[in-house]
């Protein structure tokens, strides 16, 4: 009997390599105890939200009991909470943006498959650099779209423009990029995003169907060493920019992101529209509208970065200790090192023999190196895996 | 310049009768003042949840404000909440159902387009009793299936199982049923539903690709004269289960619902899988943890259906007095009564003209009938809506 569909059948059995180490990780733990796994393989912000989430939660009994206190809110959001973004956008941006162009979202992946139903034709082509959030391309290709990775330079992952020009095809919709970068840390500076701009304008001349420079920033607060990640709303009017409040006020399972269609881009409201719509018959039908207020309440905080920027320093220093070659992390929670002997199955599997969880690269649709999380694991904890990767290494090596 | 697919641009000029109402409604209460017109149009239930929501609000305040508190859960949701919803459902639908074939939704909504995902083939067909909930259409058309409605009987609105057995092709997959129903306020007897589900498991017979009862619940607590509707479970190991807790809660825009995959399906934990998936990666990812930490809280609760008995039975008599037909509904708080002269948009615009906002059959695959809401229509504006009526009926007589 086939109770699932061939394309979710196909799906299920090339299931996550996250997932397949989280799995491993459950299994290690019981075994070892949780304190003796070292797990790198999770990206679930652990930092508490902050303090005065625990008034506001309190303030909103208030409100939640009312009547239409939790009731259906308009599809694109809160008119207050959309106002508030539309604010906290123009200062983040540097251009003006109403809030009649922000559809609040169910987090930043539902505010990506709303936009992707949107613009989307089956057979549309996406470019985007490899590694990638490997979601991606289930998210386009429930609506027909197929993703096509061009791989970044590497050690530092800055996205090959030349190489993702040559890879446009009168199919291409959507060039999708992702900074700061999961996995591998990376952050786009101000010259490539220019170049990056340059060439959506360049390619946008005489076409009756844009592509669209889509900009997945849900990791946008979380820098290191003074970096800024550059406004990407000024450079093109072919931006569109999306976001959540997952990392920067640690509420990820509360679902809250949002979808800025740059006012710039001509016929603005009626893509705004259209992902309002979409929003809605795709299910999600409105943002969680605790969620929405909270968020809203607590749109000037953000949890408490030295945290990360310790772990981070702790992570480099257990790496270049054990003698693997990787670029500093700019922003994320994330390490993207190459591995030593060049096959990262291999190292994961040796690493995994010192309960040390990692991901191979290949989850990301890049080979040889690993991803790295620093989410969940204390400053101490990785401290204490530094033997474990230097065995690791000594082993393949 | 084409910044929308086809297929949504479609659906935007087609925009929904609901909507327009909506908009109407807005234009009308600005004039006139909102205590003056008498809008049956919106399905958003305006009862206060239950009191013990302030308790559980500020309790969870504790839990929010911790490290990971509101972190990502498991993609099927909270384990203590699939366990409450196992013990909940084990005794509503009369057969033990396990937790490990529950999926936490974004709402009903969130747990019908992740099903559709996760069964649909391109081209695949779905029936269903009209009139229907729009939204139907557009859930199963974004993953190609197409929505076929079957006249159910009026004035009754039993569906015509008869009709929907000779429907039935190959490329059916799903019979989409909702009782108690929006828009006619029917509850399916226990007959009616032993029939249905002989048919579905007699159409089954021998066919590799199942036909699945998919029976969407939101509506399930409010039923009235002591009616109660039967579990569908038991009746058939095709049936799947779909709820939330919008209406019973009041906490429609908070967005929690479930998908219940029958224990007895072959298969049933593969397709639980499929749906936990998709659930993923259409972008819900997990539903709103807030949501899902209250509706656990307040599982044994429900609110005041004293209310919309009340009104029930003062919109009743309002249409008794106007001369116009209608069945008694037995759930829901939805009429959706015959218009007089037959044409329900020139009705609708009859109505209109004294105040009175009411959402045409035609907007549900129905002609010739209205539907009135009275989800957020107080007794008292019920009474005074009664000259409205009576004079549009007077105008088109």
């Amino acid at each position: 009997m086939k109770v699932v569909s061939d394309s979710i059948q196909r799906q299920m059995a090339g299931s996550s390599w996250i997932r397949k180490m989280f799995e491993k990780g459950i299994e290690l733990k019981k075994q070892f105890g949780a304190e003796n796994v070292y797990d790198f393989s999770l990206g679930n912000p652990d930092i508490a939200p902050p303090a005065k989430i625990r008034e506001v939660m309190c303030r909103l009994s208030e409100t939640v009991s009312q009547p239409l206190g939790l009731g259906y809110c308009p599809n694109a959001g809160l008119p207050a909470f959309r106002e508030t973004l539309a604010k906290y956008l123009s200062k983040q941006q540097q251009v003006e943006v109403p809030a009649s162009n922000i559809v609040c979202t169910v987090g930043a992946a539902g505010a990506i498959t709303s936009f992707f139903r949107a613009v989307l034709e089956p057979g549309d082509e996406l470019i985007c650099p490899a590694p990638y959030f490997v979601e991606y391309g289930s998210y386009c290709g429930h609506f027909g779209g197929v993703l096509k990775p061009i791989p970044a330079k590497p050690l530092e992952f800055q996205p090959d423009i030349d190489a993702m020009e040559r890879a446009i095809t009168e199919k291409t919709r959507v060039i999708l990029i992702n900074a700061p970068n999961n996995p591998t840390g990376c952050v786009y500076s101000q010259e490539t995003m220019n170049r990056l701009a340059e060439m959506v304008e360049r390619v946008n001349e005489n076409r009756e169907r844009p592509v669209f420079l889509l900009s997945d920033e849900p990791y946008r607060f979380l820098t290191y060493d003074g970096v800024e990640v550059p406004p990407v709303l000024p450079l093109t009017k072919f931006a569109i920019l999306l976001g959540s409040f997952s990392k920067n006020l640690s509420l990820a399972g509360e679902r809250v992101g949002f979808v800025c269609i740059n006012p710039a881009l001509p016929d603005a409201q009626l893509l705004t529209n259209a992902v309002i719509l979409t929003n809605r018959t795709l299910g999600f039908v409105n943002a969680p509208v605790i969620g929405q207020r909270i968020a809203m309440e607590l749109i000037d905080e953000e949890v408490d970065k030295g945290v990360y920027t310790r772990r981070r320093d702790a992570l480099a220093t257990v790496l270049t200790e054990a003698g693997i070659r990787f670029a500093m992390p700019k922003g994320t929670f994330y390490f993207f090192p190459e591995v030593p002997g060049g096959d990262d199955l291999k190292f994961v599997d040796a690493l995994l023999q010192h309960n040390v969880l990692a991901v191979p690269g290949s989850g990301f649709g890049f080979k040889g190196h690993i991803r790295l999380s620093f989410s969940t694991v204390d400053e101490s904890v990785i401290m204490r895996s530094a033997s474990g990767f230097r065995k690791a290494v000594e082993q393949i090596g």
